[in-house]
């Protein structure tokens, strides 16, 4: 193994100069990757698929059958009574989109099958002119698109547990996704219906049959909320709103209220289901946050991570995401020594406001043990606390019910992956 | 109508700032938008899906059924024994990413059906060491995810015609997408297995059945060249290189070999039959450029187009892309009376490198026949020619084959839609 590059931090972290900059300087046998094969070794052989003609494209494009096992996991897949989660599969996709056909979903009863064409979105209460828009006319107004991940206030609850549940990034952290979404920005539909002066909230409601509804302070409809209703180029998925949507860039996503139906300006909340019983987040004296919409700043890393085992010490990049809800990432930090040392991840360029930042950092492990974290920090200041900072304040729980079912609420500290000798990663508190 | 906002060009041509600046200055009812309801007029009923509980949320999300129109356009649905164009319709969607059952596709012998545990890629000939890699291998490798269009060369050749033939931006336009790629950069690979300093070329090949093959610049391959595994977050579509293609920013789309196998270095082009045959861009005079790569810049409008036909006047936005094969888009500009009155439009940000950018403008239509054109301009100092300067270099089509036929390459100029007194849009040459 050669040792040109430079080591930064304890455990085998290397300089993210070793491949952001192009490369030239450290890559190549330098870096001693040394798990590739010499092509002497394998000849190409042709195989049945280059041997005869492949199959027709198709007018709508399906991926290959190779990859039928990157799903969803469901809580609900018989769809019973009760909530659906759809968890995005964080280890097993890469880049900074999420897949429109595996970005999160809950939904309280089912995705309703909506014809846009019946479908009508009103605005009234405290406004001069009450309105009702078709999607034609939606379709008239000047439109925005701007990338925004969009996170469940329950993401990560398991976390909350006193002993590390064993389960995977997809379990832990799924209910979070980010896409490319366009529509009209809400204020210019505020702007169009006139606002009463007395107006200080709104509450948007949807036309699921649960008519989930919540209250939003009109600063922030005025400010970057969106109508949306194109999800990375298409129209939304019947999961996540079809036809459209309230967007709340960084705010907690039961808020961003899916198959919008109705707007009413109002001088108060409306203290809905949603927001009095549900998604509070609850300290440890039994009283709680409410009203608590910001997602703050977080980060976790999808590779590795449980389920992806490491099959022989070396060279491997450290990745994963880094998010907040109060602006752009600022900073990225990773240890692979349980946080005795840390060392500067890259940041994929455009770092955009609300959305994924993919970090990036290179490691060589030696096949001994490693516990490896990551720690954002965010343009408006905040960082990412530590577990033991975070509970201290939140609490934690003793018992540890069902992954999908913890009460609480906005857990956004360090994520710990322990590797061990065999190269398996498990999830650790450290 | 009112008159309040500030005309930046003739027939209609509002300020870019209408909207793009947050649009409180000129937003609301000073748009006199004009084509909502008032709430009065239409109750909000309860339709049937939101009296009963909705679908059961799958592990892969599937579009609503209301879609089912959005598809490519197949110049060979019956996968007959020849090449097939999949075309996206740019003037059903919207943002700035094709989402990948869209992305276009052309295929000279159909979609591969790639095992990618026995998929390999080799890279030999003028290095120091052959490789062969495993996706396992390249998997192990540091990543890089950046937005990309790819443009076949034959995009908008229809153009070439001396009469504007009638068609939509679909079937004009729709040889080019734009998604976001992750791998790993190809300079990281070469460095891996060192480069002989005698080479200057690359051919690589695909292993699809016509294992189609092309030459690169090795300065190419070197800069901002990568092998992509990831379109869109997830492994590619099967019909853009399933499980991996070359990916070479802004250059000529059969050249970005898909189902990628081989890269071989060389001191010499293979002049192969893509680069020899195909793809070279012909003169008046019979003699052809080769090796012409970057896709120029260009623009287009996608709304209006023909068959998004304008129900009445009043407020629209005219909304387009622009890209460049030499790096960013710096300015875009648009007219509705045919050239001789034009107005910048907003450029959606963020302006990336080799990328769809959106532009929209804010347009308010009087009834009366108008022509709408896009012109762009690059980072480069390049613009976007109108289609007379192109013609008189390039040369133009007196006999008019079938829209798929073009035997013709690159073409960037300016598209023209007039719209009629019904809000009928066609394509024209003004």
């Amino acid at each position: 193994m050669k040792k040109d590059i430079e080591t930064v931090a304890g455990n085998g972290l290397l300089h993210r100069r070793a491949f952001l900059n192009g490369g030239a300087a450290f890559a190549g046998a330098m870096m001693g990757y040394s798990f590739v094969q010499p092509a002497s070794a394998q000849q190409l052989n042709d195989q049945p698929w280059s041997l005869e003609p492949g199959a027709t494209v198709p007018d709508y494009g399906v991926r290959s059958r190779f990859e039928k096992n990157v799903v969803r996991t469901l809580s609900n897949p018989n769809g019973e009574p009760r909530n659906q989660h759809a968890r995005t599969p964080h280890h097993l996709v890469n880049g900074t989109l999420t897949p429109n056909s595996l970005h999160f979903v809950i939904s309280h009863e089912g995705d309703p099958d909506i014809d846009p064409d019946k479908h009508r979105l009103a605005i009234h209460g405290l406004v001069k002119q009450p309105l009702v828009f078709t999607m034609d006319a939606l379709a008239r107004y000047p439109m925005v698109s701007r990338m925004a991940f969009i996170e469940c206030g329950g993401n990560s609850a398991p976390l909350f547990s006193k002993e590390p549940i064993q389960a995977n990034v997809q379990a832990l952290h799924g209910l979070v996704s980010n896409a490319e979404w366009t529509g009209v920005k809400l204020s210019t539909l505020l702007e169009e219906s006139g606002i009463d002066p007395k107006a200080k909230w709104l509450i948007a409601e949807g036309a699921d049959a649960p008519h989930l509804s919540r209250s939003v302070p009109l600063t922030k409809a005025l400010d970057d909320a969106m109508i949306a209703l194109y999800q990375n180029g298409e129209r939304l998925m019947p999961g996540n709103g079809y036809p459209m949507r309230l967007l709340l860039p960084g705010w907690e996503g039961n808020m961003n209220i899916k198959w919008l139906r109705r707007i009413q300006l109002t001088e108060s909340p409306g203290m809905t289901y949603y927001e009095s019983k549900i998604y509070t987040s609850i300290l440890p004296g039994g009283k709680a946050y409410q009203f608590y919409f910001v997602q703050e700043v977080k980060s976790f890393i999808t590779h590795p991570s449980p389920g992806l085992a490491m099959r022989e010490p070396g060279f491997y990049e450290i990745s994963g995401l880094a998010y907040s809800g109060n602006g752009r990432i600022s900073k990225v930090m990773v240890t692979a020594d349980g946080g005795r040392s840390w060392a500067p991840a890259a940041l994929q360029v455009p770092v955009l406001n609300k959305a994924f930042t993919r970090f990036r950092a290179p490691w060589r492990w030696d096949g001994g043990p490693a516990v490896l974290q990551s720690r954002a920090w965010d343009e408006a200041g905040y960082v990412q606390p530590t577990r033991a900072e975070f509970v201290a304040i939140r609490g934690e729980m003793t018992k540890v019910p069902a992954v999908t079912a913890f009460p609480n609420e906005h857990f956004n500290a360090i994520t710990s992956w322990a590797i061990d000798r065999n190269g398996e990663v498990r999830h650790v508190y450290a």
